[in-house]
């Protein structure tokens, strides 16, 4: 058969991952509304601007979202043209390669013949022009070659909170393509600072591309149990609850990516930020002479490198400096720039005071 | 006739300055919610703290109000007891020389025998029963000899933002009553040094006792314009708009106190403070281990020094240090502790930019 033929013949998946509880973001995300589901940049939701940005690659029929069972129907509503019964509802979070393996085992019983493009609901990605010509590069490899296709993003600093991929000596496809050597976990910063130094690591974004088939077939032979599981839970989806309780929470990275062959990551310039916390936002807006940034309606009088968020309430400062202000009607979050990370400890002490009404 | 007679003869009077408009207190305060309305401390309004606070020497039968005309409803609500007539509703503020004489012309024409304590409405006096004796001190005074009774508050530091009083070397009446040798205006910072370091300088509270009589004869006498127009007003309360827009703008103590022969201070101390900034009010508030406190629902997470003061949403704060935070449903502010003066300036930016929303 011909290449050219063989290609036509693949159809294209998308496969979104909006799973996340966003605790980082509370106040603004809640256990209800979490961060997917938030206008933190622009005006449409993390979600709904996940799919958009690859509109021209993929419609929406083909499209899967994963997600809690709780969120079914907030994705129903933010995404609307997505078939109801391609958003799948897991009952319990395990991470990402049950998420990854039921969807592609749902859409391998619509077409064997599938890729797929694998895409966390809840980054951010400004060159999006540029990541579009990227994704379709690494869905045309997968569909030519096989293989699974990481997304690499150049560091920019020695940020600990990501995992890293360092890419080998060779390159594959005119160096589009950089074979994988390995994956490495979120590192402490010594490391961070090295890995950024020697030029051989990149950012691990969490994007995937490769053929469904080949995707379950690395999932039957790396991960069995969870193979076992997923086949189970497509043939009775009533016995979602049991199945989650049984399969492994395990990552893709490390449940697949870092065992299977053929693993190559695409360097990708594409202005990519996890918005992983209040810092990674504020980094995101704009900023005024003295530095102050509002997402919402501030008032800066003689203050500097202040962030604002409101989803609602006025947010006014006097004389203050280096803070992180997060607004909503009920409550209201005062950070330093530095403890972006520890917002949890907030959410902590009200699980523990058995405070819902401030966490639903 | 015999003292003790008189005494039994003449009636006592409160009359509550409540006219403040509670601009410094915004966003917990509002336009049509100033700052006597507010429950900064305990679970009373300022305003019910200070009727009920001399319920033993003075009932509600025999209580005034003078308040702004946009604000009477709401006395009428928070001190139901008052007879309706007696809540005076000024057009427009005309600082306090007015205010005291149309309450006491007012009383003056149910009986001109009469005495009368002249307290603001949103001040905190921590030391209650030490106050009621000294007001009751005072209300005997006036009653027995006559005179202008002022309460001193005993300096704690060079307090910028209050007027001052001079003490004379001569003592009055075993030395509870010291005569005045003069009032001073808010002074500059060395100033206030000096008066505190010289032990003859008290706070000047606003609060008086006198006959009132001998103070609508003082008016009659320092500020015969203003004589004329109170009269006018009791006697024609629909011309009360015109009225207030001729008469003078003037205080009682640089109007009347500073001229009249017989004025008096009683050393007061009694943990009187007028809670005129955020700062003041930061000082009333009881503090944690690490100097944090809390007028409201509020968690703290590695945090220091930092009051906050909410009417409703949950305030938390994670390694942050130095900051008076205020919240309501609508708007927030976030206040260095020496700014505590400059909320104006957020209020004045809303008024520039037309933002009568988060104002009323």
């Amino acid at each position: 058969m011909e290449k050219g033929l063989e290609l036509a013949l693949m159809s294209r998946w998308l496969v979104i991952l909006a799973g996340g509880r966003g605790e980082r973001f509370w106040p603004l995300s809640r256990i209800m509304h979490p961060k997917q589901f938030l206008t933190l940049i622009g005006d449409k939701s993390m979600l709904e601007s996940t799919r958009d940005r690859v509109a021209s690659l993929i419609d929406d029929a083909h499209t899967f979202v994963v997600t809690g069972v709780d969120y079914v129907d907030k994705v129903s509503l933010n995404l609307p043209h997505v078939p109801p019964d391609q958003i799948l509802g897991e009952p319990r979070g395990c991470n990402t390669a049950p998420s990854i393996a039921w969807a592609a085992e749902s859409i391998f019983r619509r077409d064997s013949e599938a890729v797929m493009l694998v895409l966390p609901s809840d980054h951010v990605i400004q060159h999006a022009s540029r990541f579009v010509e990227l994704a379709h590069r690494a869905l045309t490899l997968a569909e030519r070659y096989g293989g699974f296709y990481t997304f690499g993003i150049v560091p920019t600093h020695p940020e600990t909170g990501y995992g890293y991929i360092e890419r080998d000596g060779s390159a594959f496809d005119d160096a589009t393509a950089l074979e994988v050597k390995r994956f490495v976990e979120k590192p402490p910063r010594e490391v961070a600072e090295e890995m950024v130094q020697s030029g051989r690591y990149f950012w691990n974004s969490g994007m995937f591309a490769f053929r469904v088939g080949e995707l379950l077939n690395a999932v039957q032979e790396y991960l069995p149990m969870l193979a076992e599981g997923i086949t189970d839970l497509v043939d009775n989806p009533q016995r979602a609850r049991d199945i989650f309780s049984e399969i492994p929470a395990i990552s893709i990275d490390h449940g697949i990516m870092e065992k299977a062959p053929a693993v190559y990551v695409l360097p990708a310039d594409i202005g990519w930020d996890d918005v992983g916390t209040f810092g990674a936002l504020a980094r995101l807006l704009p900023r005024d002479g003295e530095q102050n940034a509002a997402h919402g309606y501030a008032i800066f009088v003689e203050s500097e490198n202040v962030t604002a968020i409101s989803d609602g309430p006025l947010v006014s400062f006097v004389g203050v400096k280096d803070l992180y202000v997060v607004a909503t009607q009920d409550a209201v979050l005062i950070l330093s720039p530095d403890k972006s990370q520890d917002v949890r400890k907030v959410v902590e002490a009200l699980k523990q005071g058995g405070n819902h009404e401030h966490l639903l």
